[in-house]
Order: C-alpha cells, then structure tokens, then sequence
C-alpha cells in the first residue's frame, strides 16, 4: 500500500516541479526544484554525482518534496521519504525518458551522461492540504 | 548589501509560493509551500506555534527556500538562510496584512491569532536558474 492519497495521486501524474529537500552535510536544509517521476511505489530524480545534493542524499538519504497544483496553489502535497538507493544511469536514459515527461526535445546525446544518477525514493509519510 | 540577485528580485516582490525546508527535531527535512513577504533585507512568514514547523525552526533555526517563476518554470531562486527572531503576532495583523498581499479577502478576525507568530529568517546564500 502507497502512502500517497488518492485526492493527490494527480500531482504525481503530472509533469509538476518537485521541490526536493535535502539535508547538507553541515545539517543546514537545501531545496530546489526538480523533475521527477513516479510508479505507483517509487519517486525517481535524475541528478549527477558532481552535484551538492548528491553530497547531500550520500550523506542523509533523508529527504522531503513539496509539490503543488498550479491551477489551485493551495492543493498540495508533501511527502517525506528516503532514497533507498542511488543508481547510475551512464547512458542517460532515464534522463532521456523524465525530459520527454516534461516535454523537453533533446538535440543529442545527454552531454553529462557518465555522471547522471537515479536517485530512488520510497515515500514514508505524508501531509496535504 | 542583500544576497539576493537583482536578476530574481522579482520572485520576491510578487506573491508566489515559497517551498520552505525546515529540519525536524528528529533530523529529518519537511517542506511546504507558504505565503512569504520580503522588505529587502528579511523573509517573514506567518505560522503558529502548534504547528510541527515551529518545533522544527525553534530547534534548527537554519531554513531554506525554493521559489520558481510559473511563467517561467525553471527560472527559480533558492535561498538558504537562518530565522533570527520569532516574532509575537497576536493581534494577526502580520497575518491580515500577508493575507492581503495573497489577495485573500479575511470575513472576520483571525480565529487563531493567539498562536500566530512571525518567523523573520536572513538570507546568507543562495542559488539560482
């Protein structure tokens, strides 16, 4: 069984910007907008390894995304969870996929491939409004 | 002297949502999208104190913010910084006046103004795109 509610499973359809909280190695709190994509168990984000959050998930695996309805800004949700694993993605295929969700067109090959990752996260709970 | 570019100035100055990480007591992040009002050197925010977030602020004073424009979604501002103070607002008149901003008609007295406070946070960096 998901976590997620059924009133808001539409957000998670949706190609809508994550924003994804993370914790720094320092402690202090970072958070920024990403794509993602869901399965019906699983939150996915492409990232690369020489990112800060990469730093950040290695060292916390906890983290928290804040997503809400651009047509009714006031319907949201929250879900906090932890990434359970990090997988590569050394051809950018994932990447590839979660741009066409957002509608991106790629013009070649994913330039930063060798670096891009997967970060897998298993939701834990809950808040909505 | 502010952190915050003159190129995203503007996400400040219009009423959009602002992600707001904060770090639970246990450690881990949670984020939620809040009404924000910014004076040039200050975010403020309206809150209560029996809601998690002020255990999680009065705790771990450090915090961050990701806004995103929505005519131009991956144009965003991340700001990390610390709340300061915490401010009494016990007549709402914060709260009236944010409410406002948000163009939110109030029909009456704010009904939970005894529990409103006022987290005044400092930026010290940021990100952007």
């Amino acid at each position: 069984m998901s976590v997620i509610p059924e009133s808001h499973a539409d957000l998670l359809a949706r190609p809508l910007f994550a924003h994804l909280a993370t914790i720094r190695p320092n402690g202090q709190p970072q958070v920024n907008p990403m794509w993602f994509a869901w399965d019906g168990e699983h939150l996915r984000f492409t990232n690369t390894t020489v990112r800060q959050k990469y730093k950040n998930v290695t060292e916390h695996p906890e983290v928290a995304v804040s997503i809400n309805d651009p047509d009714q800004p006031y319907r949201y949700l929250e879900i906090r969870g932890t990434v359970e694993r990090i997988e590569p993605d050394p051809k950018g295929e994932f990447f590839d996929t979660i741009a066409k969700r957002y509608g991106m067109v790629l013009d070649g090959p994913v330039s930063d491939a060798e670096y891009r990752v997967i970060y897998v996260v298993k939701p834990t709970s809950v808040s909505k409004q």
